[in-house]
């Protein structure tokens, strides 16, 4: 299991007229929560596309439990579960300023080159990263 | 059960350098098609947020089967599978224009009074629109 | 001078707290606005791409005259005032369902070839398109 | 004149199919910028909305000149160049990881009594913040 932390503040643009953040934006925090993990862990998901490498995202649940508000510090907590093989899981957890649990969710994300848009094993530069985290 | 169809046009700022719609936009699809399908029953959701009532989306589960790419006119279809009460169920099939799946999801929103931030069931103008589509 | 009007239904994601559309997505209305405007004289800026040039934004001037709310129906009507060559302006107004301006601007595109990056003119195609609406 | 700098990492979900920042996000970035620069000076615009006061954005005017790209590390610079008073006015500079200026702009925003919908002056909480700027 590997886990990482991440902070976004929450831009005006990403409110709606409930006062609260759009429900759909909790996709984009999910995706730099997901990209900063990496980096964490020394790796560029900017490098993995210059590899010829994409991660598209096959499906996602979210459970939105309390509301973001304008302004609000929102930590990112990104779960990787299971060592990455043809798919990657990720988990979130988002808590507000308080650390009142706010937002919880799961994706999942392939491996596919960009050459022929097929599925491929994760390479084998992350492989290498990632294997001390889920070795016993 | 009620059925109903929204078309979209995909606008080249939902695109990412993937050259697909981003993942995190189909929540936004998902909402204009919800929207389209209350109007088509002769419902605003604008009316509903004038009469105090909103409708804030409780979780939301997506399943993306395949890109969809810029300019496709895209058809969603938005199906209410059982009579709302507390809660309303959507569940959405987006199809591109050669009819392939590409999307899937579901959602359930909640009815919360403005005022006080407290769950209520569905109002009276609603529940009438609502019935002659789940009664036997 | 070629004109061209486009209709548009405010979505509750392009809403902020204000309970106004976030003054960040006129760009992206523009945007839909010069598409359809290119649609009906018979052109596809999706075809455009396909035949390797694009159309990068050079600069843009917005005025914020009245607040747009959810769910309002907007007409953008899109000006091309001069017959393009290497660059390509567009004017906008923007007016709500009362018939009120709302919203002014224009932009300043330029024809890029995709391969070397390298300004050119505008494609033949569309200059053929384009001249009756400009010759005397 | 009061000078501040923020930094922001272009997200995925900014990009576009040409591998660019959209243009239509860097009214975003301004208004991240605007919102930092004055959290640097102790000010929040979330409490000015708290005492009842908002900023709409009246105009702007962007020079996109040179692309921005997924996960560069932008500096927005912001240049509130006179006092403000009735009216506020902003400049922007945003430089890329290499230190190029890719991107110029202005907005001038009203001060408006949310209560009644008026223009007002600045109030006298920012005013006391900003005159040591801008005194000889």
């Amino acid at each position: 299991m590997y886990t990482a932390e991440t902070q976004i503040r929450v831009r005006y643009a990403e409110t709606d007229q409930m006062g609260y953040v759009y429900y759909g934006h909790y996709a984009m925090y999910y995706e730099v929560g997901r990209v900063e993990a990496l980096r964490q862990l020394g790796f560029s998901y900017r490098e993995l596309e210059e590899m010829g490498i994409m991660m598209p995202v096959l499906d996602s649940k979210i459970r939105y439990l309390k509301p973001a508000r304008y302004d609000e510090l929102l930590t990112i907590k990104v779960i990787i579960p299971v060592m990455p093989a043809v798919k990657m899981n990720f988990t979130y957890e988002i808590t507000n300023e308080k650390g009142e649990l706010i937002n919880q969710g799961e994706t999942t994300l392939a491996f596919i080159n960009m050459e022929n848009g097929r599925p491929r094993r994760l390479p084998d530069v992350m492989k290498k990263i990632f294997e001390p985290w889920f070795s016993k």
